[in-house]
């Protein structure tokens, strides 16, 4: 089968040969790869950022958001789960299933997780191998949700999800939610926001006017444009559009100092900082405003297995709009070039 | 002034003159009322329902969802909150200020409220005086919403936001929710049930064909008939709807023993029942599935002063549909009629 | 091994010799039993009362309490999980690992669940099999937590734990919280009562002066013994205790219709009514003071295994007092006479 | 009446003869000072630290943790409510009554709140005019609780108070809390935290053994001196306190960038950061770090009127340890200095 493995940091995929896994254990099952998305994460690792945190053996296989059918079943599988030819998404948190994370739910946090793509080969592949059964979620094929508007939704369309999925109490009549950022993430977490408003004000932030444009399109009452204005024109748009009252929930999809700043500036009292993006060192808070004004900042890392099977209802319900690229798999690293520019509007998408 | 008065129970009102009131006492304010709205508590009121449970001293003028114009404003109301032929919103629940239920927002639970129509001179009268201007809530009249539309919002668009709020945490991609009865509380509820879903399905039962059609244009993706059905038809309506999951919240605003065993007898597993009807006696909900199942059940009352302001809010942003039948003043004892008659469809409003 | 046996609804259980299971598939693990509870649900099971309810198929060997001692590891437990002689809990929630309540971490729930000594045979036995090492709490022999002390907290230990943390975060200061029945359950619903109580006072009621006494000296500020007394005069004991304030949680533990009665009207205004207990059949709640008062009702069901992983940190903390009699294998009809009798002060545990 | 005034910025405090207020208008009430408690945040304000951020009218009486007696009572407060000589602690957000905040009882939040001691005059003084019987909580003098005891509790003993409610659902068995700094906000900080703790570790930080030791008195369980260690030292000593988990919750109530650092790097996965302290400008977080594990942070400002009850409910129960240093009026320039200096243990007080 053909992959698009990483043998050295900063250098271009290398398509080749592998031999598709045979022997299925336990609970294993084979996916054959219907499509993979391309990620910012997938940017990080090629350039090496991750190396001393994450434990990432050279050659892998990128790609983490996946769906595809199953192929091969593991014997221990239970009946009547899955039957060859199923479509599913991969959810790609590999927890442990034991600890305190697994158990409560949350197996991308679990301490010891196999992520796809990341510490285990990924689905920049034809065929992929998942440990368990019970990191798959199948969709029925009734819905006619089409494979390659799937896999976004394993990573892009999952942690903004779960990120506003954590304040959507706070949402309301009256209030007001900011997205900063309409790449990947921000153009599903524009959606999610609309969807969770009761009511809420919905404001796009970003620097490309086409992005914008999309944002509106997919649910965004507001947008603001940030390149090349300060901090207090920026303010004053954002005062005109809500009476002054700050806004009371923004997500950073980018989480570089400036867009950190431009939220923790603008939130209302009470208000919270949600950040998702992983492009900045550090997060910069001044200490007075926080304590008098009681903010609220909580970093947001992807999502669970049942928020994606939430996401994939929504998807099934046709609540979801996608702007995707396709990219053939020998096109990849052509893709990776065009999201390093900026010039993927929504997500790109390998189809092996 | 001419006010609708209650002189004794199960007879007509008397629209009678009383006099002005004149001089306005510290935080004091009175209100030239522009319209209130009639409801099925002030029925259980002149039928004498209520007469051992709440303090009522007859003659009174009923009327509990005002809404209406400043006329006089007392001395010790701050500079510049109000001024005369200001639109405003009466918050009914007038408490003490300072018990542990006022001072967490909740004056309508206050164990010492005065509630107007029911304790105090209400509003189906040409005039009312307020106890302070932090129950008034104003609203500008840039957003043109007729009063008579305000009205109504005071209790039968509060009752169910407040209910609804309660668990919309829990709504959500692949959840529903179920109103039982589109009266005017139900034909409020649904529309928030719709605010709020957050993908959820809504659901809507009545026993009236023009009623349920009403619920599907305020937003309600199904509707259940439940008239002459037994419990088995309705649950297989029910399971068609949904895949046999049951619903997960279910708001019941007529509260007989019939609608309360539709409402627990179609929850799915750990749902939730919402009471807010009053006109059963008692609940009877089985104890094996009520415990294997985890249900909840959660009786609501009203809302708060800033619940209130909330569903403003939605007014203001014409995210609110009403279906209101206006009577004048002196036709009260006609509208009376037809809303024991289950013949008003949405909300009877009084113009004095 | 020897195993007490159910062949027969309402008779004693057949303590035969059965043989140790041998083979080991994929994650199962064979647990040496230490010692097992017994609970009023396996008098449920003898006598019949689930059989139209819950799957079960005779002959079965009941017990579903249990803590042991790791005794076969199947080939694909993951290794340095699980070694030969570790002490270990077993949670009897064996959910099917994928559905949306196993995915949260609620097992218990899980629609195909199987629990051991109810649809597998459990643990009145010397072995038993468990179908997956993640079912297992481990727990160090460093904390010298007898195995006896253990066993309960499975059910009796675990059942309350859930119950009272779904509503700790409204005790506190000046709040109060009562537990009814202070058998197997109740003795420990005392306990984390007082360890959540943040300040409120803990009240026991029951209708034994020795399990009230348990319950003092378990951590209950007051006590209420309810036996031959009408409502008024318990209300009047209630009152006494609280200035009339009512209490703002209660705990049923019994289930009975008498006992429901005396917990919902002893409801402080806002206050929730929590039932674990299964004896009764229907729970009868008054409308209007539900509505008025914004009553909450909401079923407990077991636990799930964090909250289990967490009675066992209490546990190991020495933070939970146990009054068990122990009993051989060989006496358990003589212990299940007892329990039906009442004449069990806190809990019994089955020594094979 | 005596009264200590700040004139100018950094100068000491004069002590004069003021005029007892004589009339009082509408809802007010004067108050005899019992006792009045000497905070961090009047060193600022004597610093000039809050000239450009609150509005501070020089000369101005300081002091705004007071407790005493009813002296005065207005028209318009109700009858029954209030009788002179009563013991009052004084609720020191004084809030418009109307806004979003006030609504929800988060008066001390409200924007044109008027903070006695800050924007009006204060409590280091022998008598306080007070707004309003609504920002007075009445204590029966049958509890016995000293007036020095109570003073401190409007600040110092709520603000910890209040930070920690926001964040006690998520102690218990397990977990653990950490408060940085045990000052007079810590001292009374410490008790909470174990006081809500559920089973949870309770770890105490300081640079002053003494501190510390009152910190083992009031219930921390391990202690943590931070005086001249750098990260890696404290790490370590964190580490074998609870097995390499880091810590679920911790409070700083210092607010420097080193005890912010402290704080954060020491959090577990998942764990929430509460400042309450203002000594520092700028709080820097990690942003991977913050990200992968979902770290949440949240300033802490005050708390409410029904939080100051319960605190209060608390000292009634004599579940709250004190440690107080008394001053007279005219020693308050003394007990400023030594505040300065940090040689004062606990709280100090002021009695005129």
């Amino acid at each position: 089968m053909q992959s698009a493995r990483l043998y050295e940091y900063k250098q271009p995929l290398k398509i080749e040969e592998v031999q598709i896994p045979k022997n299925l254990n336990g609970e294993q099952v084979l996916v054959k790869v219907g499509a993979t998305g391309l990620c910012h994460s997938d940017l990080h690792i090629i350039n090496g950022d991750l190396r001393n945190i994450i434990p990432i053996n050279l050659p892998i296989t990128l790609g983490h958001e996946i769906a595809g059918y199953v192929e091969g079943i593991g014997r221990y599988v239970p009946e009547d789960i899955l039957e060859k030819g199923d479509l599913v998404v991969i959810f790609s948190g590999w927890g442990c299933g034991v600890c305190i994370y697994c158990k409560r739910g949350d197996e991308q946090s679990c301490n010891s997780v196999k992520w796809p793509g990341i510490m285990n080969d990924g689905g920049f592949s034809e065929y992929i191998i998942v440990p368990s059964y019970r990191f798959l979620i199948k969709v029925d094929k009734k819905y006619s949700v089409p494979v390659h508007e799937l896999a976004p939704l394993a990573d892009a369309g999952l942690t903004p999800y779960r990120a506003i999925k954590k304040v959507k109490d706070n949402l309301g009549p009256g209030k007001s939610i900011g997205i900063i950022g309409i790449g990947g993430l921000g153009s599903y977490g524009i959606q999610y926001a609309k969807i969770f408003s009761g009511g809420a004000s919905v404001i796009a932030f970003g620097r490309n006017e086409q992005k914008l444009e999309l944002a509106k399109n997919f649910g965004a009452d507001y947008t603001v444009n940030i390149k090349d204005k300060n901090m207090e024109s920026i303010q004053r748009e954002v005062n005109s559009i809500n009476d002054n009252k700050g806004i009371d929930i923004i997500l950073d999809c980018v989480g570089l100092e400036e867009t950190n700043s431009i939220g923790i500036n603008s939130l209302a009292k009470g208000g919270t900082f949600l950040i998702a993006g992983l492009l900045g060192n550090t997060i910069k808070i001044p200490t007075f405003s926080t304590v008098v004004n009681e903010f609220k900042i909580s970093g947001c890392l992807w999502g669970n297995y049942n928020e994606l099977r939430e996401v994939i209802e929504l998807a099934k319900k046709r609540m979801i709009k996608h702007h995707i690229q396709k990219f053939n798999l020998s096109e990849i690293n052509e893709a990776i070039n065009q999201l390093k520019n900026g010039s993927i509007i929504g997500r790109s998408v390998i189809i092996p």
